[in-house]
């Protein structure tokens, strides 16, 4: 942070009740654009409790709103904010890429930006129909049940996706606001500008649409005892983050000690194992497809390939020596921050410093923009064994660590030792004729939330089927998913059960009528888009 | 508990890994036949982490195990089990009758022990056709999600539910056994011997079967801090919980820590409202029904209703003086344990303390048995909102708290002052034309977990639409229920995706043939029993 004799006249203001005022602050940041290393000349506030306080009790007020409001009105805001995006596209795409070093296009431009689109029309789409709410009736005992609105949520968003993960625009909000709830926004520090402006397109489209004002609030940083108090506070519904596993752990904490749901997506090494038949039938392949995975936006992706497992011998040889030289050959991206430099150093060296060889890479920052030189190291499995927790250190950024196996029993032992990840990864035969796949899924599986085959797992389809979670510490619960609509709804939403209750009385969902004609509901064991 | 001096000879054995042997012990302790206040000649065992830890050791293999073994098998299990139970009725009725003083018919053997069987029968049917596990599928992005079992179980059983929430045989444990994980069993300690007897028909169903043998272990108490340490084991997958907040708060700040899930049922006062329209025209009637309610069982069910709301007059006078009356003039039912009788006196002191007025009831405990008086208490809307928390003490046991509010504003503001519940009934007029209804209805559903018209609280349905559940601190978190197959499964799960992987490799549930002709799953948005 700058120092404290920041104005508040030269700061942006936050959001607060359906206002843009100026914040009740503590300090004044910056932040950084990654492509020249220089800070960005413009200073946002690090909000007092005031701030806070005040967007809590006007969320709980939008919360009380907003259960009145039809779904249908839920449904045009997010509608009216996804074309507000798109007609502002270049605006958003130039900030961002000021903000993260992201290349503009493809990247923002083509691939984010869409899908944050996207992402907020399918949203819309699911509070239309209601199905996501998962309504079950059971006419011989006359109960009824659905999942309800929770209230307040709060956002933290990480730095990574500037767009499709914004705490203001992204799969979390975009969930949040489907389920019925108003969203506090904690904007990242690293893109506060981005998400300034995300928001008053979102309080455009609330004038718009005549939703609460407090539907949507913008604050860009607090202190971390402010964050702790935020995401406990009696008037928060639940919280989504998205980031580092310290400050997450940290929310998480307090959270739970109050009683409140937090998701937490943490960091996580997305193990890719090639089993000896896969690299023996097409190793050259696949050293450009995991090259390609692994530094594509100089590997800042919660699904970066960090860890590679493999079986020695000359096929595995063969293929770590063209990952270095490929990983030497390719100009490094830029990082998203200051921040991310330091860390992934950090993380570099403990790996290192743990016994793991640097066959390419490490070193000091590349100088004049956030950059590292891209790093490649490798470790035996008799190493990672004696050590699994210090050899499973997250280097989020464009680094990668192979697991050399003496053979597939060590390997699997190597996998058995892992903690719980986003993605598991596994290329064998293509013939299916790989004898070595069974034993190794088995023991995979139930470390991730997702099992690829033949597939890196950088691509995070926005699909009902999709499951972006996983075992503790990944996330912090392994049954929700923070991608995919309508399932990572569900985590902002409370079940509610109707017992006894007249059809005029019971909510829009559970009436007799099929509420939208097809929304799928669950009635005396059978789904159906039926009236009851 | 008793000296330490018990030795281990004099004590009933644990059943770890398939095999009854002494425990590992650190102490011993004694039930009591709460209908003499005497203890039971029969020692049960304190284990020592030794004891927990080979539990825990076992539970993970056999967890290897069930993952191995076809749902069907595990349905057997189920079956065979609620056989067993079925043919050994008359000695489980007897052993809980001792155990716990619940009137041996109709209760344990008419009411409790065939809804212990159905779960387990239902659970059965669950584990078969498998659409539980809500699989979805993506044939455009071949990406395919359900949920999978989650390892080894701990389940603490309350002591109000012998057989319907026993560790050994109740909710928990249907819904973790048919999502295809093993139970650790912590017996409740007032009830050892009836815990033992299911354990023992558990492990001849295993045989009967071939499941692991370590599917179903048991032991009958920890210290607290052994507890602890084993609900946020590497080895445990995740933890229910029935009981005393403050031991299952305990618990909670454990397993949270350590990233476990843990499901918890607490404390709930269950609100009742009486509209001033329903009292007017059937008041009468309402006083037999909320006596039945509430004096049913001594009072001692999770939903009993602890808390009446009633606005000022002369009906509600009129109803609460006939509810002393009648609390007066019936024998007041025994409780289950001197600890009960113990935290009743307790709470009714904290209440009464606090202000409320004792309409009839209060005093010393009875004597010869575990009992106290029927006792009803009042405090005006006023006392209650000055302080929520006091008067939301929950009385466990036969007494209750009637809540008189100068109006239907000041009763509204008193039911937006209550924390979680897990369940809130609202009487009004009988044809609908009731205007009081709506508000209460309103700020009432989003507190609790079941809304109830025109109902008492205490029968809990095994349904698919039933929410047995409800916001913090009635549960720890608002989304699961822990009652109604197969809703209560997804607790003991983790969500898996597949992702590009082939038919023949993908699990039984998500393989395009419809596994068991009849599952249900969401194909490309749509939920069917076809083939993919």
């Amino acid at each position: 942070m700058s120092s404290a004799s920041a104005s508040t006249t030269t700061c942006l203001p936050v959001l607060i009740a359906g206002r843009w005022r100026d914040a009740a602050m503590v300090d004044s940041f910056k932040a950084t654009d990654p492509s020249q290393d220089s800070p960005i000349d413009r200073e946002f506030p690090v909000s007092s409790w005031a701030d806070v306080d005040e967007a809590l009790s006007a969320a709980a007020s939008a919360a009380v709103e907003l259960r009145k409001a039809s779904p249908d009105k839920i449904a045009e805001f997010l509608d009216a904010y996804a074309n507000l995006i798109q007609a502002n596209a270049t605006d958003l795409v130039e900030a961002a890429h000021q903000e993260t070093g992201l290349p503009k296009s493809p990247r923002l431009a083509d691939v984010e930006l869409p899908r944050t689109i996207n992402q907020l029309r399918l949203a819309a789409a699911a509070a239309r129909t209601g199905s996501w709410a998962m309504p079950v009736v059971d006419t011989k005992a006359s109960i009824r049940s659905c999942y309800e609105p929770l209230g307040p949520i709060c956002v933290f968003g990480p730095n990574n996706f500037p767009f499709a993960f914004n705490s203001a625009s992204g799969g979390d909000f975009a969930a949040a606001i489907a389920a019925g709830n108003p969203v506090i926004a904690k904007a990242n520090s690293s893109h506060p500008e981005t998400t300034r402006r995300f928001a008053a397109l979102a309080m455009e489209a609330i004038e718009q649409t005549g939703l609460p004002p407090a539907t949507v609030q913008l604050i860009y940083r607090t202190t971390h005892e402010d964050g702790e108090r935020m995401v406990s506070d009696h008037r928060c519904g639940a919280t989504g983050y998205t980031g580092s596993r310290s400050a997450g752990l940290a929310l998480k904490a307090a959270a739970d000690a109050a009683g409140k749901p937090i998701y937490l997506e943490l960091s996580s090494v997305n193990p890719v194992v090639l089993t000896p038949a896969a690299l023996a039938e097409r190793g050259d392949k696949l050293v450009d497809e995991f090259v390609g995975s692994v530094l594509m936006g100089a590997g800042q992706f919660c699904t970066n390939p960090g860890l590679m497992l493999v079986v020695k011998g000359a096929d595995s040889d063969k293929f770590i020596a063209a990952v270095a030289e490929k990983f030497a050959a390719m100009t490094p991206g830029t990082l998203l921050s200051p921040a991310v430099t330091k860390s992934l150093g950090r993380a570099i060296q403990t790996l290192v410093g743990a016994g793991a060889k640097l066959l390419t890479g490490g070193g000091e920052p590349l100088p004049g923009r956030c950059a590292r030189a891209n790093t490649w190291m490798s470790a035996t499995g008799k190493q990672f064994l004696a050590d699994p927790e210090i050899f499973q250190t997250e280097a989020f950024g464009n680094a990668s660590l192979v697991v050399v196996a003496d053979d597939v029993r060590q390997l699997i032992a190597v996998i058995d030792s892992l903690e719980g990840n986003l993605t598991g990864c596994i290329y064998s035969k293509t013939d299916g004729n790989d004898s070595d796949y069974g034993p190794i899924a088995f023991v995979l599986a139930p470390k991730v939330g997702r099992l690829l085959n033949d597939k890196m797992p950088t691509g995070v389809a926005v699909s009902p089927a999709m499951n972006h979670g996983g075992p503790y510490p990944a996330t912090g619960h392994p049954g929700f998913t923070a991608v995919g609509i309508p399932a990572s709804m569900i985590r902002f939403a409370k079940l509610t059960s109707y017992d006894n209750v007249r059809d005029s009385r019971l909510p829009w969902l559970l009436q007799d009528k099929n509420p939208s004609g097809k929304t799928w509901r669950c009635v005396d064991g059978n789904w159906t888009t039926a009236d009851v």
